[in-house]
């Protein structure tokens, strides 16, 4: 079976690292020369809206699927016709849109922190009446890693904010004194089967993803369950789906799901019995979906815009790189690495090596 | 760091997928057009003897090593004034041929099987009369799975055996009673640091293996450990080394040595905290040599002649499942299942479990 992936990053890179043992073949479509995944498949070098070369993709592959949500809806469209993309258009349309995402979670009853739309500074004026602050503001659509946002904590924030982001419709959310950050990874195959990875915390700074820790029997789990199987269900969704929870008074309001496989589910590829890349393939290949146990404590930590010595991190015990043979760049995720451990002590020591590796 | 592999099958695949997390690359050289490592790498499609191709694969690699032992001992020797091999050549002389091995062995008062050497029909007459039948013979060179061996049974086997095998150098090998087959694999460093898995236990059919099981505190693990120790230093050795021992009367003797990755060792992707292809490039790299130590309960079973179809490997629990994505053909590896149980019966079951999926 050929899967087709529309972006060539290390997602891809790790998706067909997954793949390949079950007998798949990749092919990625990406414009950019050094996509890190054509070390491992077909390298389909053009424009995500190149209509030839995504009838290439379509002819060639069994199955499509993608590794960033910002993909143009007209790409999935287009492809629909060819050959079967999952997870689907509509998943896709509602998940790179924080209004449609927000509103979405409230028409299924799962908290979220207040929002409104924004289109106008007079909006955001408005909004930030009913809401208050500190808010924080984003962009509709293509944010990431902290980027296309901004926080208003004080009245001069909020003045020309709406073409600080650039004149483009945005989301006003409240501001939420969250305990911790959580995130599920949830899969859902062909055939409706569900299953849900442990609840990870995730540690963020500047934006950017730095830590995530797999938990064990966290209180939320059942909860966390709950709500993604009312969004999984509501897209007919197929594929891994991560869905990112604010922790706050010992329950959850949603902060965001992604349509695909998410770096706070990285740790799996070590950490559970099938990783979330063997997860998502099985489901959108129609297979049966892995186990999602955890094996002892795991956690994960991003390298961002270098990966420290190899030597170095070879030599921690319980620790497995994760290389994306990306040219290094300040702020960029580069690698990671997995922590598998006998025991939390052992783990909590163990992230201790990793971070000291890691120039501040 | 480049990673030049001659040959491009399913060890240089699996190679491939165990180096690409650490950032490394691959070439593979290998004249079968249809080479399954090449999904994860460069494949040089030319003869292990041609230079021009050899001298392209060193100048592109950091490294070179190989994934089968009868590489002609010329392209090594050429290799090796450009860029590191290893294991080195004379690893590779020795364990390619049958009786030099077996002299090893015994020079380092390692038990084995007893042995001669045989030229000639008068040779083997002469080996017959001192060491008795039943008995094997074995063309010294070449032979894997099975193939290029003869065994003897009676005094009419033994006339025009020679000629049989192909008038070619043979060893005759005593039979041994043994209760039951069992491989070690180790890895040595550049440095000299070595490291070995637990003991596996190996079945065998047809000369085909077709099951190992990792065992579990054997009581024969530290004199197997010694005698590979031996053969290690001897060889002044570099990568991983399988060492296969018959099991008799609660002691070891020595069958054969693998200079590479072994099939024996597949287990260990998932069944260890850090797999023998792992480990073998960490040792060709120079880079520390990762744990050995075994996770839960762990087997793996061969798929000869096709892999069972993917939804049924997949629907098994505690199963993985490894394709070469190579074309189906009688008697050939083709892909293998790891299993890892959380204990010993878990284990029992899951096997039959496979065994069922695969074709009598």
């Amino acid at each position: 079976m050929k899967i087709g992936v529309i972006g060539g990053g290390q997602l891809g890179r790790m998706l067909a690292l997954a793949g390949t043992p079950l007998g798949q073949q990749f092919a990625f479509l990406d414009p950019a020369p050094d996509a890190c995944a054509q070390a491992l498949g077909e390298h389909i070098r053009a424009d995500y809206s190149d209509r030839d070369h995504l009838r290439q993709l379509a002819d060639e592959a069994d199955v499509v699927t993608f590794e960033f949500e910002s993909v143009p809806a007209e790409t999935v469209a287009f492809l629909s016709q060819f050959v079967p993309v999952f997870p689907n258009a509509e998943s896709l349309r509602i998940a790179r849109d924080r209004w449609f995402e927000k509103s979405m979670f409230q028409d299924l009853g799962i908290p979220t922190p207040e929002f409104a739309d924004i289109q106008s500074q007079d909006n955001l004026d408005a909004a930030v009446k009913r809401i208050g602050l500190p808010a924080v503001m984003k962009t509709r659509t293509l944010g990431y890693d902290g980027k296309g946002q901004k926080v208003l904590r004080h009245a001069e924030d909020v003045q020309g904010a709406f073409a600080e982001l650039g004149n483009v419709p945005c989301i006003l959310e409240g501001f939420v004194p969250f305990t911790g950050e959580v995130s599920l990874i949830a899969v859902r195959g062909r055939d409706g089967e569900t299953a849900f990875y442990p609840l990870v915390h995730n540690t963020h700074e500047q934006g950017i993803l730095r830590l995530s820790i797999a938990s064990t029997d966290h209180s939320l789990q059942g909860l966390a369950e709950d709500y993604a199987s009312r969004v999984l269900k509501q897209l007919d969704y197929v594929g891994v789906l991560a869905f990112e929870f604010f922790e706050i008074d010992g329950g959850l309001k949603a902060n965001e799901i992604a349509p695909r496989v998410h770096n706070s589910g990285h740790w799996t590829i070590e950490g559970a019995e099938c990783s979330q890349f063997e997860n998502h393939l099985r489901a959108i290949a129609g297979l049966p979906l892995g186990s999602t146990a955890k094996l002892g404590e795991s956690a994960m930590l991003n390298f961002i815009g270098e990966v420290p010595a190899v030597d170095k991190v070879t030599a921690i015990s319980d620790c497995h790189l994760h290389h994306y043979g990306k040219a290094f760049k300040s702020g960029r995720k580069v690698g990671h690495a997995t922590l598998r451990c006998a025991d939390a002590a052992t783990l909590k020591a163990r992230i201790s090596d990793v971070q000291r590796l890691i120039q501040p």
